[in-house]
């Protein structure tokens, strides 16, 4: 029996068409079966329409949905491929990585830098390595772009324009596509740890802050007025903080007093956060931060949303960033 | 006669010691002039401490006072090197690029991942090819670190451990150590385009907007509010910014309305924003922003507080954009 996979589509580029207004959403998922089957040896295919905009304009409430959506469906499916622009793309692999975890089935998100409608777009081939990691069996989720695979929570964005855009921080990837075919570095996988049950609360009162010589500690009780729940802070290097005249290590002081939780990583790409080993680190820790070590600013953003969602418990709230969750961090 | 290069020392790890507080800046120049004097073959140093901090804790009026200082003393050296703590280093660099425009010696900034002290740090190597620099006769702002040299506006600090700590982005590299010495790629130096003379006025009321799916636009209301004359943006991929539900572009225009200068680029590190493919980046274009395209978000920040410390003429801040001032933009 042929392999069931199910490919929903939210909009970006992939899909998208040019408009007087510039490349904008269009294409409905139907139109792009044809397409999409040829890539697609020995597999159905379905398809269904979620969304059709520009991922700019994905907010986390479409995340809920999404992650929602899957869980209904998924025990239909050997595998679901979801079609998602590039630009937030790898916010919302992550925030699924955390609303989905332990499903059993591959959900894996893709895209394009160019259109499907485009002579020499990448759009097929990313389907088709989507495709193909969405009936590969290996359950979690994932992105699939340029020929690799990437854990979901793992994925950022770094290009604007090649065709090789993603990249897997602090990770290996997961698996390539060579003249092995779709090779799946199966140790890289994660390990089922529970059983699936979506989780799709999540808290939209955070802010990511990342920080530049010379920021003013006032923003971070402006955002305590707001009601900001949460602040995700791009430190510098290891995830050290200003203590000297602008004094901002006493204004995250006082904002973790109020309760706000304050999560603290790495403005650097690389090698993540430790916040333990300079005098502007250990301050801040001593001021009631919480690391974030080596996770890209999307996990740690939706991570900090989605444990938000979770719980008001401040001991549980410390609890989760203390474990990985999907994957999405190397703990010291 | 020998050459003469200063060496001014701003603190950092290179000459930090260990305490109970953690790492700490502690060492003066003078102490580590024996050592550096041995990678220095046939050139005459000088030191000199001009700050002894972590370098989170260097702010905008230091780089003032910092540039005001080499400003006053390079007639009297072939070039000068200052040490600095790797965490602000590439925002220093890149400021002191705009700020020391047409100076005519090398100005190289350095650092390094472990102490001098340490036995087996890369403090010395990356002096040595700092000095070797700044003893090329090319002028102009640049870094060395792990026997590269990089534009000072194009230095980004992307891992947090390795002594490969910086790259140059968007842009080649000005040189290199191997086993042809110093290789100096002189088709990627700057040509002097004017006279030397310190420009060091810059504005701290900006801010620094990471975008996240999600984002309030009430921020913007805020930051007008609290006085600030301008905002870099780091929208996504090309620089896109979400119009639909939470109407960020129309805050965007509301500021820009006000008089706030809006900056965007992509929170992309390669390859720069272009705001003009996208129904979400020519929103932003009419909303009233100016392009980034592929400056770094240390010479993004950077130039736009040094422009807004040259004019408070709106058509002048927006030619300031249009040019390349110091090498940091690849104008379309």
């Amino acid at each position: 029996m042929k392999k069931r996979i199910l490919i929903i589509n939210t909009g970006g580029t992939l899909s998208s068409v040019n408009s007087r207004k510039g490349l904008v959403p269009g294409m409905r998922s139907g139109e792009m079966l044809e397409e999409l089957q040829l890539v697609s040896k020995n597999l159905e295919l379905e398809t269904e329409d979620f969304r059709s905009v520009d991922s700019a304009n994905i907010f986390p409430e479409d995340w809920a949905a999404l992650a929602e959506r899957i869980g209904q469906v998924c025990g239909e499916y050997q595998g679901i491929v979801v079609i998602h622009g590039t630009d937030t793309l790898a916010y919302t692999s992550s925030m699924l990585s955390f609303m989905l975890q332990n499903i059993s089935v591959p959900v894996v998100v893709t895209g394009s830098q160019l259109s499907i409608a485009h002579p020499v777009a990448d759009a097929l081939e990313n389907c088709r390595c989507a495709i193909h990691m969405a009936a590969s069996g290996c359950p979690g989720v994932f992105v699939a772009f340029n020929r690799k695979v990437i854990l979901g929570c793992r994925a950022s964005k770094v290009r604007t324009m090649s065709f090789d855009a993603f990249e897997s921080i602090n990770y290996p990837y997961v698996g390539e596509i060579s003249s092995l075919g779709l090779h799946i570095r199966r140790e890289n996988l994660l390990k089922k740890r529970g059983i699936f049950r979506p989780q799709t609360a999540c808290s939209e009162k955070v802010f990511l802050l990342k920080l530049y010589p010379g920021i003013s500690p006032d923003i971070l009780a402006y955002l305590r007025e707001k009601g900001c729940r949460g602040v995700y802070i791009e430190g510098f290097g290891l995830g050290g903080m200003p203590f000297l005249k602008h004094d901002f290590i006493s204004a995250v002081k006082d904002a973790a007093d109020h309760g706000m939780v304050v999560l603290a990583g790495s403005q650097c790409r690389y090698e993540g956060s430790n916040l333990s080993v300079y005098e502007t680190g250990l301050r801040a820790l001593e001021a009631g931060v919480l690391q974030a070590y080596d996770m890209t600013a999307e996990a740690a953003m939706t991570k900090l949303m989605w444990v938000l969602g979770q719980t008001e418990d401040k001991r549980e709230i410390t609890e989760y960033f203390s474990v990985d969750i999907a994957g999405e961090v190397t703990l010291p």
